[in-house]
């Protein structure tokens, strides 16, 4: 989360600092990332990355995201409330499938489940602000799907959430991760499994 | 695998070692390690590991076997042929929940993700001698409950095999992860989920 202390901020810093972060996370891990390398490979001051993230903790998360949002578009909750599970999420299998198998994201993900035990603050506060949100819409979809039938009624939805995107972070952790068009087909399988798409 | 080179081995030696390599790797992760350092804590000298292995890439995976062997037993394919599925998964659950809810295992699950890009060779070891083998296993235990019908005939057995692990891996990672009993209750829903156990 930003501070919005001091001054009004410039929106082209906030990127060029979430980039450089993002850069840095991925090729040293959490430990081996400081606000003093990110500020440097930024080309700014320390006190302008402190400006608008306490430390490195709440700045990670939010360089994630922009990696991850920008990448997979969610359906909001009226989109949920009108359209199909089914349809839903047969229109973001492609992009879905394209994240998944990017090699920045593969990397992403090692590097975010690797701290998530030696340094907990940065999943709890990706898991707090962005990964529980869309949870919370992955289960109304759930439930859509469950009114009508295809997911069973006594299914544990988070279980099923675990199940779908556990299956996704281990199948690309692996060695020799699936290209785009096999995370298309690992994809189809795992939501065919849980009743989001028709067999 | 170890090497055999060099004269008669001491096996208490070896577990010395494996003991010192797994605490290292669990606290320091895959490149905070070394041969050196996994020599120091053993109180053996370096040629006395490389006698065994030839690097930490060799050693680590052995050393994570040990951790993970001794805890949960698997069904040997005999028993697989003989007894039903969802007998074996019941026999095997109260053991798998205790190793899954241990922060010993969630710590070297992190450790393993976390190094599986930006150092492959342990992911690749640990996954050729050790994971493909249980998997075979797996992939017949849910071929037997295909032709018994509870899994269904035209489910993809990889996929449901990365649902199952991959599960338990992110929710054991996640903040606030589940104490043994409610572990069991995690279990149980992904194996129902499966198929593996009856609703």
């Amino acid at each position: 989360m930003s501070r919005g202390r001091g001054r009004p901020r410039n929106p082209g810093t906030d990127r060029v600092i979430l980039k450089a972060a993002l850069e840095l996370f991925i090729e040293r891990g959490f430990e081996g990332t400081s606000i003093e390398q990110i500020a440097k490979q930024a080309g700014v001051g320390k006190l302008t990355v402190y400006r608008r993230w306490a430390g490195k903790e709440e700045l990670l998360p939010h360089a994630i995201e922009e990696l991850v949002a920008q990448a997979v578009p969610w359906p909001s909750d009226e989109e949920i409330a009108a359209a199909s599970p089914s349809d839903l999420v047969e229109a973001a299998l492609d992009a879905a499938a394209a994240t998944a198998s990017d090699s920045r994201f593969r990397a992403l993900i090692a590097r975010v489940l690797g701290s998530s035990v030696s340094n907990p603050a940065l999943m709890a506060a990706y898991w707090k602000h962005y990964l529980l949100p869309r949870r919370e819409l992955t289960k109304r979809l759930l439930g859509r799907a469950q009114e009508q039938g295809t997911v069973p009624a006594d299914a544990d939805l988070d279980v099923l959430i675990d199940m779908m995107a556990g299956a996704v972070m281990y199948r690309v952790l692996q060695p020799d991760p699936p290209d785009r068009t096999q995370m298309v087909r690992f994809l189809r399988h795992v939501y065919r499994q849980v009743g989001l798409l028709a067999t």
